[in-house]
């Protein structure tokens, strides 16, 4: 970490403030330029208050030279991880097709779901139980029974689940389920991503609404700290001034957080989009980006010939998906 | 709720539609105009997810007439909400002066500020115990023992105490706690909310980061809806591409959040600028656009030349700030 | 455009507003609701000032149920302009590759830059003569003499050239460009678009930096309601709050503005990520997301071991990527 | 500027990166340190392109010491500028009220607000005749007869006037114009801010829609580098995620903007939040933190009842603003 004193400083200034530093354990190289004085600091600078030292009056920026993720960071773990879910692997070259409705409403609805999704292609099943809605009178979901009858559609279509937790209460539901899902809006919940740190559960991490690719990174790094490692990073749209998505799709995350880490990358476009028409299309984007996996939303009601402008798939749609996906996937390989 | 359906959109789709929303219990006036039809929803649309109909093909475009959230909401409760804490009242025309230091870190620091900051006109002391942080491996608080030294140094002044709750678990050592803080990140923590909403506990609810005022009252909502009132609402600066401040202070939002709802509203303009030097400036803004309370940072600290440039206030400083607020107070007034 | 009226609106002030409305010969058709009135405006509301409407004390709310833009409405013109360029076509199928250097610095540059990427696959020829620059200390291209050179670059390579206009009254010098580049700062800049309307040179318009789509099709709209109908549209990254890339990439810009015009779409991943190590992938992502060509810098310093680092690509790396980009366009055909 | 290398770059990449700089006329002075190698460049940084010596390859991160804008800073200028409009004063102290019409629409009306608000207490008459639309569709206003009419009330009223240029060949209609105003979308169209700085008259500049303070000051500099001081900064909001309001109006400017330049800085509420109900009390917050001036829309007709929820203030109301804002004005003295 460097920090960079502005002009004018007094010597005994810089003293006090060499002094604080070198209390947190940590050596400081002086050197004095032209115009400024640079302080190097050599230690472990991962517990320094960045914001707190870049706001005292004397300095004039501070900027880390190394990353403050260290078990996230691809510099000390250059080969990609993957991630085994069942027989499935997620990340180094193996590519998740995560697919699913995007609330569990009955038995009969998630089993057949799984079942067209499962003949599609998808190797893992989605669906939520636990839904974080912004109004409390909105339908939170099935909970419990959610999660009841999505473990009835695993064992019916032998694919893993995957389902978002909003609670650590609720963890010993999670038994039976494959990877848990961390949301958008608890990505700096960070209690709850230290205890999903204590289990050995592959963890699916979305990113914030308005948060960097470091700050993902830096969550990631709340769970891998408590020692499970099996992490993966969901890019599913940041916020931005256009009205005509829900949300805008970093697809530049992906080689960024490839670049950065070694964990695997999952785009979400149902979520990001908002809308059927654009998921095909952002899909095939994001595979020719480098991703390690999609996660699309694919609903099962003919009947229902409202639901399909919405932004689930059909499962006819999510086919022939697939295999323009695999197509392109081969491209870039 | 209105729905506008768009051109072309077949008789029986919009029966479709129809027969769907009666089945949320709602009455459908129906509006066939020049270019569009238009649907006039009434009954309770706060359960109807206006994501999803949007989302849908025939739908153009779908407007809440009436704000989702009902507790909160100034129209069905015109009078201002004022919160008791002890012998103060925040709202109504009573302002509240919160003030302490970022983190509690001995009970000697803790006390002192107290004694210091209730000398110069504060009502109410701050002082983090638990502390949520980008990076794991940053200093998180001293936790249950912060907590601790806060209750000392409530019982030294005399002032009631307030501070941050990141996780339900925890609730038991707020017991004697006055007020309980709800972080930016946690703003939709919804069920950390609907937990809070079941004590009887003044809850101060700092907006997001990239959250909307709407999104902010509706998470008041999800206390409220609990049985919970006791909601004060915080502005601390949202995030934008201005670099120089560490968040954008959002003055506006104070009459906004007044016209919309009957919830008091408190300003922290030391998080919001993350510099020292703003404060003052920031605080006096606060009052001039009608803010009930300011929450400052401030630390007592005179041996350390360093922490003056940081965001906390020096004693001094916060003794002229008060009263220079008191002046603006009285010509607004 | 639908205008719906608060709840308590009385009779007169309705009457006022409709006859305001009708003043501008718009047909007002009036429909009581259960809760509110709506008022469906027809005929030009093009002229209507929306913010206005929206901003008086007894409308709730207005929304255009036609998109304001007509001659870029792919409504009213089903099929992909086409849009020539000497030989070269654009859109409706047509791939355009367009690289270039990012400044024109001496003919031997510009002309070896010009055969390399010829060879390589481009068929339009960029480079900068007039840069928009932050800094009125920073170099602001070559200007005049710039575009002789890029002239004399178009005549050896034989292939069409683009380059960036910042001021109308430099529109002479562009006679033998063939195609005029309005840069994203001046997307809003309504003087240069209505003068470039005049001309019936195709226009590049790029997105501004924090602008919607609807803003960048208005923009458009300006040019063609002059008689220009040549415009491409050209994503080149928005404003966020990530800092890892100079900008961020809307992918989804290209299926929606397919969406809602016939305007061929551009991508350019260059200025937009500033870093050679992401353009390949982004670009392959803008084909895979159907754009109809990408902009990239190409520069052709083997001496300079220096710039490899920066947004330009080799030409060797420019030739891969043209191999790979051709495949993805085969399989999403 | 400090340059900080990456660790690993090789003795040759760095001697590479000197001699380059060495080339810009800039002296390098080299530091090794323990992880990285920095580079503190003296001399003329100004002209370095930052932006291109940050993605270099071996480049960690480019950090200024010192701001890249010398005429608009306020370590070289300490003294507050003061502009001289006929007996008005405006900055260093003096206190500007630009009051008046959103368009400038018959001779009558123009007369009669500016004789209102002369009467309340403005000493600045404004009104609109060139309209920058995102629509062009919309009424652009009345062009050079507004102009006309603003001189005919500027004789009526005594008072001197400011009005929008949007393109420089429209300069010689602003001859009798007192301050040239340059709108938000125009903030960077960098030719016009040029011809502007050759010219004498006061310019108030609008901050854009999602520029950084920094890049306001640039442009600042961008008229002061030909010769004009003659500066008034503007701030009018900026896009932000809040939909309540037309824009989210940034306060903290004020203070930041009176720490980093001497120039005088006035607040525009009216535009900032498009509802006139904000107006009154964002303008007492911005003279709270300090501002220079206001800027507010008063409307002049009293028949027209449907346009008191619009953004303008009635005369009344601007009367009654006025003195409180004056009040104010002695607090904070």
């Amino acid at each position: 970490m460097i920090a960079i004193l502005k002009n004018g400083t007094t010597p005994s200034q810089t003293e006090h403030l060499i002094q604080w530093l070198k209390n947190m354990n940590l050596d400081v190289h002086v050197s004095h330029g032209h115009e400024v004085t640079i302080l190097g600091l050599v230690g472990d600078t991962s517990r320094v208050d960045m914001e707190l030292l870049n706001s005292l009056e004397i300095v004039e920026t501070v900027k880390r030279v190394s990353e403050p993720f260290k078990q996230a960071n691809r510099k000390f773990h250059p080969q990609d991880t993957v991630i085994q879910v069942g027989d499935i692997k997620i990340g180094g070259g193996n590519f998740a097709v995560i697919a699913g409705p995007c609330s569990i409403e009955t038995e009969e609805q998630i089993v057949s779901v799984a079942m067209a999704v499962k003949a599609s292609g998808a190797n893992i099943l989605r669906g939520g139980a636990f839904k974080p809605r912004t109004s409390p009178y909105a339908f939170q979901g099935l909970k419990d029974a959610g999660i009841q009858l999505l473990l009835k559609a695993k064992e019916a279509s032998g694919l893993p689940i995957i389902t978002e937790i909003m609670n650590i209460r609720a963890l010993e539901l999670f038994e039976n389920v494959d990877i848990i899902q961390v949301g958008a809006r608890n990505m700096q919940n960070f209690d709850l991503l230290q205890e999903l740190g204590k289990t050995k559960k592959p963890i699916l991490l979305k990113r914030g609404l308005a948060n960097t690719l470091q700050e993902l990174l830096m969550s990631a790094e709340y769970i891998m700290s408590e020692g499970n490692e099996n992490v993966i990073l969901c890019e599913r749209g940041i916020r931005s001034f256009e009205t005509y998505t829900r949300n805008t799709l970093d697809l530049s995350a992906i080689p960024v957080l490839h670049e950065l880490s070694h964990l695997p990358v999952i785009v979400d476009p149902s979520h990001a989009t908002g809308k059927a028409s654009l998921v095909p299309t952002m899909a095939a984007a994001a595979v020719a980006a480098g991703a390690d996996g999609i996660m699309v939303e694919v609903h099962n009601n003919p009947a229902c010939a409202l639901c399909d402008g919405a932004q689930s798939l059909t499962p006819a749609q999510f086919d022939s998906l697939n295999a323009k996906l695999q197509k392109i996937r081969e491209v870039i390989a």
